[in-house]
């Protein structure tokens, strides 16, 4: 035992429709010493995305390999943490590590693969890149933009979900890389700008605009690549426009988490008029790629070339609500909390 | 100015639910002479397809690149015919050719590329295989399946419409490229029993089994290779099942014919989880592999190990009611009309 206290956000409801506050439930605990081989981590930032919902569903993730969630459960979560005591071989304190943390404030960790940490490598930039391009999200985008989409210099791209966290990075890579045009989709004028000041060559406002006749207007000789962040009705309006040998890259499908019934793209034999592919891709399939993703991703950080585009939301008691504003699309870039406000450590 | 009758199937009706006897028109018109450049074609087969009740619609043929009929116009239709005259350098009375003939017995025709003539290569077999495997049946079937297949030895393939022209092709070609299980999916036990004896390992009834569990038993492992002739609830069923970098290939979609509102597959998502492709396929974008696939077949030909599955009906007025027929699964394999009953000349 110890003086700390753990903080933590559980499944109170299973939701059904709309997230709601009823749906979590909030307690604090002691935190317990770790053991041989246990490692004491202290959170310093969580991530929230859409899939969390799908995480307190009596199913759990979907197509995520973390474990179905009873009610009373601490939430699934991944984080960057510091680590303050060592009982591992592996960690020492002050080490910084990225992985399953839960919505949680203290973790007692045997460092299990189930929870895929990953100790992050000196770069001098502050350690929630670990949640950004230097972690899972840039994994995402490098290794479903570059090694599933196969992109080639001058080649056009369209980019759905592009003010998130992925699609903003996706953006970002695709100008590095030497695609024309880039175009992201984001919803609303705020949104739109942020994208654009990445680097975008146009950007659609799915709020505002008529998706398919921009694209039309856009990509006169076709998508040469479509990264699908959102799936639905966007997802459609991209097979309308593939040029020959098109690749969609199937990343995620925000609008899959919030139907009552799955949603089919009723055009998907447009595929076969050029030979294009829909190439499904998830990320943990490419951990041979992890390192030379990290490393142009951080040359490119450090030639200024690339950003993260990070929502922050301060303390850990927004947990809930920066979830829940997921849906309604009021994040910009990644969200992450920052659980202890004002301090941004660096590593 | 000759004797011959030129007897014409056209577009009498646009059908609007199944077809009927009533969407057809019949007429004799007197055969032209052929000019300078041009050949005197006599029929000798017509094959009869899915796609030609949209050739009857008034928005043509979806995804082909025939012309939009009007009403009166001949219906669009390939098949094999033999010179009878020629006035062309390319070709000489007594060649045989397959390509674009339309529903008559006879065309005059300055072999434009639009009507995609194909002079066959005297190859000692009967001509009607210019309608299966060594014309754009076989072509579909070869480059569909080793082209954007890409099989290896040993990988577990499903095919589905296996009874059906391109389809009987692929369980053979995938068994002669050494794939296993090869396993087919046709309706009925006659169709059943003849792509076991195809070489299919397992055949699967779709009017009697319940075909996703089939899937799930025969592909423990799942399934490397779903070659889709069908769409529908059947592709929605392979997709349940996809082994890791699994590949769809999506040659055709028979059950999107006669919906009236288009399907999309509501499971497409399942091609994330094992970074598995959907890869769409059209025959004409293969043309410089043509020659490879007819001479790798004509081989297995030659060699007992492939053979046309073709479903003859005998005599030019049959054409409607074969074509009816197709939508209620009424064929064993590729379904071809002998314009001449009792000839099949050999070249």
């Amino acid at each position: 035992m110890n003086d700390f206290v753990n903080r933590q956000w559980t499944v109170a409801e299973r939701p059904t429709g709309d997230l709601e506050a009823r749906h979590f439930g909030y307690r604090e605990v002691p935190v317990d010493t770790p053991g041989e081989g246990e490692v004491l981590l202290r959170t310093r930032y969580l991530n929230v995305a859409p899939v969390m919902r799908m995480y307190m569903m009596a199913e759990g993730g979907g197509e995520s390999t973390e474990a179905v969630l009873a009610i009373g459960d601490v939430i699934h979560g991944r984080g960057v943490a510091e680590v303050l005591e060592s009982r591992h071989p592996d960690y020492a304190a002050g080490d910084f590590v990225h992985g399953q943390l839960g919505w949680q404030t203290h973790k007692v960790s045997a460092m299990t693969a189930q929870e895929k940490f990953v100790k992050m490598r000196p770069r001098g930039v502050p350690v929630y890149y670990g949640l950004s391009a230097l972690g899972m999200t840039g994994y995402s985008a490098w290794c479903g933009f570059v090694s599933r989409g196969s992109p080639r210099p001058g080649e056009a791209v369209l980019v759905s979900g592009a003010a998130g966290g992925v699609g903003s990075l996706v953006v970002q890579i695709a100008r590095a890389r030497g695609c024309r045009p880039v175009v992201g989709i984001a919803g609303g004028p705020e949104k739109c700008e942020l994208v654009r000041e990445l680097g975008a060559t146009d950007v659609i406002d799915y709020r505002h605009d008529d998706v398919e006749a921009c694209i039309g207007a856009l990509f006169p000789g076709g998508l040469d690549i479509y990264f699908d962040n959102v799936g639905g009705e966007i997802l459609e309006a991209a097979l309308e426009h593939l040029a020959p040998r098109a690749r969609v890259v199937l990343c995620g499908s925000i609008s899959e988490y919030t139907r009552d019934e799955p949603f089919g793209p009723r055009n998907y034999t447009r595929l076969r008029r050029g030979d294009a592919d829909m190439r499904g891709f998830f990320v943990y399939n490419h951990a041979d790629e992890f390192d030379r993703a990290e490393e142009e991703m951080a040359g490119w950080i450090r030639a200024g070339k690339l950003r993260a585009l990070v929502d922050f939301s301060d303390g850990f008691e927004t947990l809930p609500e920066s979830l829940m504003g997921l849906y309604t699309g009021t994040n910009f870039g990644k969200r992450i909390v920052r659980v202890t406000p004002g301090e941004d450590p660096v590593h």
